[in-house]
């Protein structure tokens, strides 16, 4: 039998808490998963440093990449009988499913932000390279490898497949509000995914929903809302993805300064030096990032030992609200404050903005990429969503952003048994009273 | 106002997905769960290498401590006007449960065997020896450390105290059970805790349960029956373990050897000389072991790096029952064949039984530290569960002991193309069908 | 001991799918549960004709009166040392939310209309009048029945007490769409009640929301949003109720006609007649009705009889949708056709309109009465919600109204054999393809 | 088409709280659904009269019956390729599964009790008589509908199909624990249908489980055990249907001693003379039997006003443990004080013994029909279930009746102010500590 037709004797099945079982029939995706590099997913945190905020989010992308596999897996099922689905894309569709997030490198946020790198391009990289995953796609046939990334790439021709994937309703959208909804424990996240697959429709360009399910979607839409400001925009994850982009930043400068490291950073300097090759990349891991920081702590530079310590043991900087608008002259007179005490502001005192992260809970149109959804009307029309339903309107297209100032209280309140005066200028001017 | 009786400005809770949520009202918890050895505790996972088999279980003992707070807050809120409870013991309650777990090391139940080491003991030495934890339980009162300590070293003169944290019914085991439930998503483990919560009566010397509960607590017994056969001792959890233990026993035999590493187990080293102290206890976590693991995939020694690469990759063994009683010629027989293959049947044949692990269903009256649960009867008195409960009955007290012989079967495959009698010959032992 | 101070030997608890368990402490909460009354309330579904489309929605107001109950008595709870907090207020709170719908009537949505009777006029007299729930609160202090009564009515002098009791998020409504959602299985109408209660705020005359619970509450109302449109509104539903309508209609008529019953509307007649007393009122009940319908499934009376079988074996009319501004001319020739064919368009021809059922899902400052949501700001200042949120403005203060032609399709087919021209005319009309 | 495989243009869904959505495709499905035979499930409880110990156990036989044909087309579905299993039998297994509760009538237990009726005898008259059922299932083929029936009794030649409608582990039980478990809301009831349905295999004459499924098996047999013990034979509810009994048989009694009621019993009429048709059976449901009763609160005859205001308004009779082989002669003692204070015993001191109850949560091999577990090994063997599991063992083949005496407590303590002395000896011998 052909190695894209064969089966496994059994259906095996991985009990998952939040699909309850994910099913496996063909040998293709058995082989996937078994691969090093789907392996590696499991030591990757799902939601980077949200663990830190909320404790129960400790589940890693192993687990996502196996949940929109399986979502994908359902709603096929369901299309197998209808017009404009060919059951010839199955298989694209499963493994584009289970490796879409095959690139990602530990706490991909910042780490991506300080090296510029994208973990898209090694996501095709690793299809496409050297590697098992490669070896076992280009048995399916010759070639299938590259539709497996143009997919994911959302450049492949089947406009059909490729909205199956990365659409404003795809799978990875689906699996991952439910899942982190589930780890995280909060009660948003939440909406009837039954019912929206049973709405689904392919036609020939793009799956749709049909009409009748607008308020399924309605729910879903407004879960993802939920779910941006209350989960992934937390100010106290963001506290610590700034202290991790920070020890990247201090690690380079060293680096770059000659400085003698107790601990090299070994697995780093292909990515300090740009010459990262594809082997580099898939070394790294949260174990292995976690290792340096634990044994950074040691080092003679009070910065970058500051904080890993920080980071490994919890004690994340406070925030407040800050409006670039309004707090440029307070910027400059605490940057001139925390230089004056000897903390540098460089790492000490850092504006976040929400917007830097991946904020897309309903944009129709915007980033030509993303498809908006469209609802299937009863006369055959199609509509785009956001005309039909007043709630999605209301919260589409609107760039939010939210900027926070970060900064370590802790070490204020110890220097103030030295400089009183200057910590209560601090206070002061962060809290909105003072200076300006 | 003294330390003790410190209360935060407002409760702070923490959003759980098994309990809801975790409230801190006690100044005294709140610092203790900030120090650094209690954020360890995010760096190890509660079930081992258990996500190996079940995905979801990727969640941290840092979790489940504070679930197990959680509950014995709970007990002790409905406590509060009963008579034979006394307030002033509450705090010792909480940070017993709280810190109950705190010397778990990296996968400790093959870490321990190979060191001969014992969790235990560092719990000890970790509340009582030069640490933080240390340093804010002297600041509730001179002494509380030890209190603590003995409360969960169930040597403290106030009995019930040490039995709502440890007996057959305790808060550890009814959080681990459903948290455990929820991680790996299977259906066992649930159990009407807030009923429980509700059927408990402290007395002198222990906590008791009301009669009219007995069936809740049937209920939770069985969870607990279910939840070791089907989570806890699964067979490809334990092939899991087979590696991990085999990969430090090697280590520790290339050390003793004089072997050179490329990477030299600079942490281990203390333990293999049996000179470890505190610290290096506390440096240890499972991303360090996964840093060593991941590096020793490139040692020159090919059991080690294959070992390591099993583990890394989840290149698991299989496994075959094993009765002692009747196959010890076949194992006499396979470990020459084995040999005569070149492959060291110390590393890639291995008995593994599950009564190792920690089994404790249900034993009224062995090992005299755990107290069995008694029942309160309406006419007051004390009646042993089970005496009263036909189903508990006829799962207590027995010993079931599962045997299980672990193989590399990828390994005989290659082999099969050179030496295919030898491996056909093993295969047939193996499923029971040869020699003898 | 006083009445009002009067203990249960043990906390009393219902096992309640909805919040786990009710507890009851207070002999008078206790006293007034076993009341005829409330009892009765055990024989009225929580949301009448709802079980013809989703089955699961049989449970009963004495299910949710528990339910209101509870909550409220959780929040007070909470509110124990909080300023502005009137200890002395609980039992009135308590009274006030377990008895809240005591005068609701069997199908209470159409039986009042076709009578133009008020649940909220009865619930006053259940508490006021010759009853067993009366006295049991005049027990507490003689005028108590009359407090309660007035917290119910929204006229009491205390607005703390009032706003907890029936704002836009009220123990009511958190109960019903929590529990709505329960037995319908629906998806919706799940949000974070625990979080919600404890960013409750007892402020001088009103329960206010701290503002760091925003999203929460968003979440809440958008679930009462979905739960309009996806429960409450069904038309299926809908569909039932205009049936209801219509026997009571057909009754009435019959009555005051003369008309001679096999079986005479004996319950009824005093409504027929504006004579009705209390206790012709608590006479009636859901079995009571059921009992009629199904005995003039008998009547001479064709339209009585049809309609009663309708009902009773859920043949239920079809509805198309109806623009009141488009479609005059055809809804005029509609009831010609009707006409026409002997099918009286007064019953079988049916506009409903949406509005007319209890809209409420936002509307602050609308009916002066139900009191809009404020936020409490960190400054201590207040802001209602819709200007805080996009969210909740998105769907506040709009009133959607839905039109839907109900009429009996079944009819229609069987007269399709005598009459095939006419039927062909009316269906083309129903389906907005011909006349106009 | 022919009507048999006539299917519907859309599948058509019921949302349901426990399977989440009921499918249906097949028109004769739809039609029978539709009957009035069918709809009539609605009007009857699923649990009697535990809604007065449960309130939330409000849910019909509708809701019930329709989770059984939801879960045995699960079933079927995942059979469709299996050796043994013929795909023509299954819309046999649907309409069996969907009817098999066809025939119960109000309050069964006590209803058929007193009548000496059989709710299963009605479910063959209905599908064999002169009704709406009848002739759908005769338009399948003729012949069908027999065919049904002897599936639900047992008697059809596929004892394959047989096994899946009644058997230790069918779709009826199945269904009832989850859907009694989620409306009465206890924990108890859970166990993993999706793993059980997974591991079922047809074999010639029967369905079997996979043996690596007996985990999932023996935690469905303690659910099991569980409901029967905290649900379905709960003292309360005993209580309640005691009441019922007695006011059956007071019925029976005044109308064959010619007493004069204000309301005649019609509806019950032919059944105290043994005349009663299927029409009369089928006229009967829990509406018509509360009407009566709430009239009958103001009949002359005492007992019968008094027994039903108790029904109506929940005013119970309390219990005591009643040991017949010790308790005779308390008994006796009672039996008098009764009468001497003008208390009929016949109708208010009443022994109950839950063996009355149907008790089965597992006995192979007894009463002949109801299959025992057969688990089916890897070597192709099968093997009963309890002689594999302890658990299983433990708890099977045992008859453990409950015996409790139930009377007026409220009556006892008004006779208090006449009688006291009397009172008092009735109440020692009660709390045994009299007598004897």
């Amino acid at each position: 039998m052909a190695y894209k037709d064969e089966k496994l004797h059994e259906v095996k099945v991985f009990k998952d808490p939040v699909h309850r079982y994910v099913h496996v029939r063909d040998r293709v995706i058995w082989d996937l998963i078994g691969t090093p590099e789907f392996q590696r997913l499991r030591r990757i945190k799902q939601l980077g440093t949200t663990y830190l905020t909320f404790h129960g989010a400790e589940h890693s992308r192993f687990n996502h990449s196996l949940g929109v596999y399986e979502i994908v897996r359902r709603i096929i099922n369901n299309f197998k009988d209808r017009e404009h689905w060919n059951e010839k894309n199955r298989l694209l569709c499963l493994c584009a499913a289970l490796l879409h997030d095959l690139g990602h490198g530990p706490f991909s946020h910042s780490f991506e932000k300080v090296f510029k790198l994208d973990h898209e391009y090694y996501t095709q990289q690793i299809i496409l390279g050297d590697t098992e995953s490669n070896r076992i796609l280009e048995k399916v046939y010759p070639g299938f490898a590259q539709e497996v990334a143009d997919v994911i790439n959302k450049t492949h021709s089947n406009k059909l497949v490729v909205s199956l994937i990365s659409s404003q309703i795809d799978a990875d959208r689906m699996d991952y509000l439910q899942r982190d909804s589930y780890f995280t424990g909060v009660s948003y996240g939440h909406f009837d995914m039954e019912r929206i697959l049973r709405v689904m429709r392919p036609i020939e360009d793009q799956v749709v929903i049909k009409s009748t399910g607008m308020h399924a979607v309605e729910d879903y839409i407004m879960s993802r809302y939920q779910m941006y400001w209350q989960v992934y925009f937390h100010p106290v994850t963001r506290s610590a993805e700034v202290i991790l982009t920070k020890i990247f930043d201090r690690v380079k400068f060293l680096y770059e300064s000659g400085y003698h490291f107790k601990l090299k950073p070994t697995h780093f300097i292909s990515f300090f030096n740009k010459e990262e090759n594809l082997q580099d990349y898939l070394n790294l891991d949260e174990a292995v990032v976690h290792y340096y920081f634990q044994m950074w702590q040691h080092e003679e530079d009070k910065i970058l030992s500051d904080l890993c310590e920080r980071f490994i043991n919890r004690r994340l900087f406070k925030y407040v609200e800050f409006d670039p608008n309004k707090m440029m002259n307070s910027w400059v007179t605490l940057t001139q404050l925390f230089k004056d005490m000897n903390i540098d502001p460089e790492y000490y005192l850092v504006v976040d903005s929400s917007s830097d992260l991946p904020y897309d809970f309903y944009r129709p149109g915007e980033e030509g990429e993303r498809l908006p959804i469209h609802l299937l009307m009863p006369n055959g029309e199609l509509r785009e969503l956001s005309r039909e339903s007043e709630v999605v309107e209301a919260i589409s297209g609107k760039k939010r952003t939210d900027h926070k100032l970060y900064y370590p209280l802790d070490r204020l309140e110890q220097a103030k048994k030295k400089d009183k005066k200057t910590v209560q200028q601090i206070m002061r001017i962060l809290h909105g009273q003072g200076d300006v």
